[in-house]
């Protein structure tokens, strides 16, 4: 009866979570499979990813060196970890099914241990390596079994691509077609750009310059030879824009979305599918023939079994409630029907408000319960009281932006401590303490940890003040954040805004699902360290080496990418090139960080100067690099901007077929 | 009898083209409004609105001047046009009604007489005066009868706002909240931007700074100063974006889409109601009780009579093909049901094929279909007739790529169009004339046009050429043009491709609806005129003048708005203002359009130099009525960019309630 119920334990929390392993049903592997699935093990894992990719910070190019040997250890460490997962797996799981799911793991840990071995061996006889299965390691996050909402993503965007692709190269037909009629236009005129060089005459050039229009990053300076010498040709640039910057990208958005959606939804589906023929399993090793009609049923005292095995935290009225909703005829047991929708109900959160005195009413019951008193509690709930709050709140913040070191500013700082703290207490007074903190009063939290802190902070500042006229920069910088971070509040009192930010609180968790797509952030930053790191040096502004002028890389001198000085967006280490990526992600003046590492990277020749004929592949292969980084992060952040209707994603936690919206259950 | 038809004409044209007038029914006021909606009279509104429109090109600042006498009496001309329709408009609807609707017309019209006036005696008596009426023009498109459309998607818009400005309000709050931190974290540190000034320091500034950020102009360059210094702070910047750029832009665009399409949604439903409201009324006027059970009908001859005055034009063959498709059991008479549908019906096109014999057939029909004649034939109609022109486009481009100065080069040319031609030639052979050019089928036209035109450019081009020697930089232009147009026809052999074509086509419309919204643009170059105009010069590049330096402003010396070479972004003429808000559009850059015109703008002062003192005000207003055309525009775009679904649109042409996909619909 055990190993049943350990087993029907483990089909509903599948369902719950929307595992979709095919694991052994002996009941040694259940037990296994169990243990596989326990928040330690899958908290283990992900720490040992998490600090394998950190390696990237100690390898060379270093943010901090550390020794080879060092480095290496780590990395064996975390490969072994994730191979004894690996075995675990195997066990849980049948032979014949084992290849078909972690084969991408098993294939990224025993690269990374050749590549480990060929650079070890490489590096100590002297010979030059690079550490190429560092671009694997972000693909550990995407592979592993607890991944699964990335895959899909990805499996999404996989099966969008096709489509797209279409619309995509009508697009680049289009952008090759007017740069043609460009190249003919003004090609032969002899026209110069600002800084004087000629102006549209080579095909390539033209072509990238267009691309780029597209992004409106070199708008309006690449227009303006054309158009200064005849205004007919501003006609052939708005074209090109509506054409190319407006209807093409926004119907490649349109087609993204829609197609994605589509796959999405289909993969929504195959989950609520997957999820509600687990718990038919899970059914069928529980039931016994009890209802009218003989049919399948599941009594009371093997649900409240099952629940606790799945769920050991929840608490009896909890477990109750879910019963009540469930066996809503009070018969003792439940049908087919009724026990599917466990796995649901299980994910909706409960609140439990319990109505209790106030401590102090039963320490001092007369003293709480004296007009006085009773007076207090009743204009703390006034709504006056919040609107006076909201004044000295805007009072301030007028304060906050005075020049701190004015002797009244930072007084009046004391008295605004003092009333927020009296708020806070009165609150706490006039409530009780458990029900002002409960978890889901995400306010009172905000408020009393912003208070609390800010009061640390400003008395440790002034005592440092006072012993030793010290004051750390670090502990005011804190200070004037907490500060400022007091007048958020102010959104709470107006209830259009409060619904708002309850809306992307709600779409948040989706948005950060998407923010595990660093993933190809990393793979980007691998591949341009081992491109150009070194490559661009930045120098600190009082530094007086003459290289400082040109980033320290010749090839740069004279050019915009010096001048307004880039020099600190360069690879040279893992946080820089994040830096860099972020920048060509937000897309504008691209075009000086790109063309600026591209000059210098071209240093490959660096005796030779530069060369002219050897210059187009490398900088097309950059600038196509970079594209294609932008064009994939962009279509996905231009994704979860348009998809703002997170049904398709809560899904998971709140599937469609929940049918009862009883008052029960927001009341309780 | 025949003013009932004419009332019941009149009901059913207004609910095929939607129009919402409340008309008298008196036959007199019918026989008007019927001239009121005529055709002729509808252009004419709109030449002499276009004819109003156009004078700003000639009313000082003039593109090309004209006397103050001459574009007055156009004017007065134009004004008393659109007072003839008001009066024609108030003879047709009751009186009481009269006001309710055209008021903004009257009201336009008014002004108009008002500020042409007072403008004339103060010019004529030497005074200083401003045309401010003419921003009242582009509003008469608005305003006008005809102009529903464009009120529809202004009504939606303005009903959209509350939400709309809810989602603004927090956003702006963020900004500034934002802003405060900034100030705290980077003010008191002495950072210097690249140029050397003090970064960061005046409140306002950072607003405005972090402000422009939002649409990423001054990224990166905005935020070296603070992350060159200490790395910590990009989590400040990194924050920033991800809270405002992306989530709060995103969450902005997705209440105004779904906000505006929820009222436009309802627009269309009670402009269906009002549609079937009116073909009732016309059935009431028509009916007669001679069904089963005695239901009122209308008979055919009535139908065909009134379908007759509706659409003179329809040919017997389309009205029997209606007939038939209401009246599918041959009854002779409709009921309500089917006759209310009509208005739908004659909306829908349909193609008439008609299959007549070659007319080569008929006049040598023995060479016609001899077995070389037909070989042609079979060989033109293959697939591979089509691949093999593909090729040779392709060849095409290759060479329209290559120096046209090669006589190489310029001589395939004349191989390429006698190719071409051959394949028209063929095509014209091979198939019937008249269905070759019928009217859907639009590559047919495409090519014939590209390339008769590109024989003759040619043609003209080298007989100038062989002549005089010389050859004309326009003709060459357009020859080129026509060349690579021709290019376009690859197109149209990838099915895929052609798909989203017809998809972009079909669209098309809704998007040129919103590009009645250069009323927009319009009155924002009237002020800009006004307020800027003469205050920023462009000098020729040749020019010797010492003030080309600073586009004759001594306030823009030294401005990279200069530097840039900048100047031709003024509104000293109507063209010139257009561009540049077309520039501010299209985003990039734009801080250097917009600073510098600022700049020069506080020449209000001129011998005073830059006063430091009143620079604040003006500067922000223009900066914010540049961002709210922006905004406005933007918003616009950004609605039609993403709404790609046309179903909410075309409504007006193919409604909802047509239910029958007959075959014999498509197949005749």
């Amino acid at each position: 009866m055990t190993e049943k119920f350990d087993l029907a334990t483990v089909y509903v929390s599948d369902a719950q979570y929307n595992r979709n392993i095919f694991f052994d049903t002996s009941p040694q592997a259940v037990r296994l499979y169990l243990l596989y699935n326990h928040w330690f093990m899958q908290t283990l894992v992900y720490a040992f990813i998490i600090v394998n990719l950190a390696l990237a910070l100690f390898e060379d190019p270093a943010v901090v060196p550390l020794p080879i040997w060092a480095t290496s250890t780590i990395e064996i460490i975390c490969l072994s970890a994730f191979s004894v997962r690996m075995v675990h797996y195997a066990k849980v799981i049948p032979k014949d099914k084992f290849w078909k799911d972690p084969k991408n793991i098993c294939i990224i840990v025993v690269l990374s241990f050749i590549d480990l071995t060929i650079y070890g061996a490489l590096k100590s006889t002297g010979y030059f390596a690079i550490r190429w299965s560092r671009v694997l390691r972000p693909l550990l996050l995407v592979n592993v079994t607890e991944g699964r909402q990335l895959r899909r993503a990805f499996r999404s965007i996989r099966n969008a691509l096709p489509q797209i692709s279409y619309v995509f190269l009508l697009f680049m037909f289009s952008v090759l077609v007017f740069s043609l009629v460009a190249l003919k236009l003004f090609g032969k005129r002899g026209l110069l750009t600002i800084d004087g060089s000629p102006y549209f005459t080579d095909y390539l050039d033209i072509v990238f310059d267009l691309y780029v229009l597209v992004t409106t990053a070199n708008s309006p300076d690449v227009i303006f030879s054309a158009t200064h010498n005849i205004v007919f040709f501003t006609i052939f640039f708005i074209l090109y824009i509506i054409i190319n910057t407006y209807t093409f990208m926004s119907f490649f958005l349109a087609v993204v979305y829609s197609n994605y959606k589509k796959h999405l939804k289909e993969e929504v589906r195959q989950l609520v599918k997957a999820r509600r023929f687990k718990m038919c399993r899970a059914f069928s090793l529980l039931h016994e023939a009890r209802g009218e009609g003989g049919e399948p049923v599941v009594t009371q005292t093997k649900w409240n079994h099952l629940v606790k095995l799945v769920k050991p935290n929840i608490n009896i009225a909890h477990r109750e409630l879910l019963w009540s909703v469930l066996d809503d005829q009070n018969k003792g047991h439940i049908g087919k029907f009724a026990f599917v929708q466990l796995a649901d109900l299980l994910s909706i959160q409960v609140i439990t408000v319990k109505s209790q005195p106030h401590p102090i009413q039963i320490c001092f019951p007369s003293m709480y319960n004296s007009p006085v008193s009773r007076f207090i509690r009743y204009v703390v709930h006034q709504r006056m009281f919040v609107y006076v709050y909201d004044l000295i709140i805007l009072v301030n913040a007028v304060f906050i932006g005075l020049d701190e070191e004015n002797p009244v500013v930072s007084n009046a700082e004391w008295g605004f401590l003092a009333l927020y703290m009296l708020e806070i207490i009165l609150k706490l007074y006039a409530t009780e303490p458990r029900a002002f903190f409960a978890r889901h009063h995400f306010w009172n939290w905000f408020d009393t940890i912003i208070i609390v802190s800010a009061l640390f902070g400003t008395i440790i500042n002034s005592a440092l003040k006072h012993s030793g006229g010290y004051t750390s920069r670090q502990i005011l910088d804190i200070i004037f954040i907490l500060r400022v971070l007091r007048l958020i509040r102010l959104v709470d009192s107006i209830k259009r805004f409060r619904a708002i930010i309850n809306i992307l609180i709600k779409i948040g968790p989706t948005i950060l699902t998407f923010g595990q797509l660093i993933v190809v952030y990393y793979i980007f930053a691998m591949v341009g360290m081992e491109l150009f790191k070194g490559k661009v040096q930045f120098f600190e502004p009082n530094s007086t080496s003459p290289d400082q002028e040109y980033c320290g890389n010749p090839l740069l001198k004279g050019t915009t990418f010096a001048k307004l000085n880039y020099c600190k967006n360069n690879f040279n280490n893992v946080v820089s090139s994040f830096i860099v990526l972020l920048e060509l992600t937000v897309v504008n003046q691209w075009d000086g960080v790109d063309t600026g590492l591209v000059d210098a990277m071209e240093s490959n020749d660096n005796e030779l100067g530069p060369s002219e004929a050897g210059k187009q592949k490398p900088s097309l292969m950059f600038k196509i690099a970079s594209r294609r980084s932008r064009t994939v992060d962009g279509l996905l952040q231009r994704m979860f901007e348009t998809d703002i209707r997170p049904e398709d994603f809560v899904e998971e936690e709140e599937p469609e077929n929940i049918n009862f919206s009883n008052p029960v259950f927001d009341s309780v």
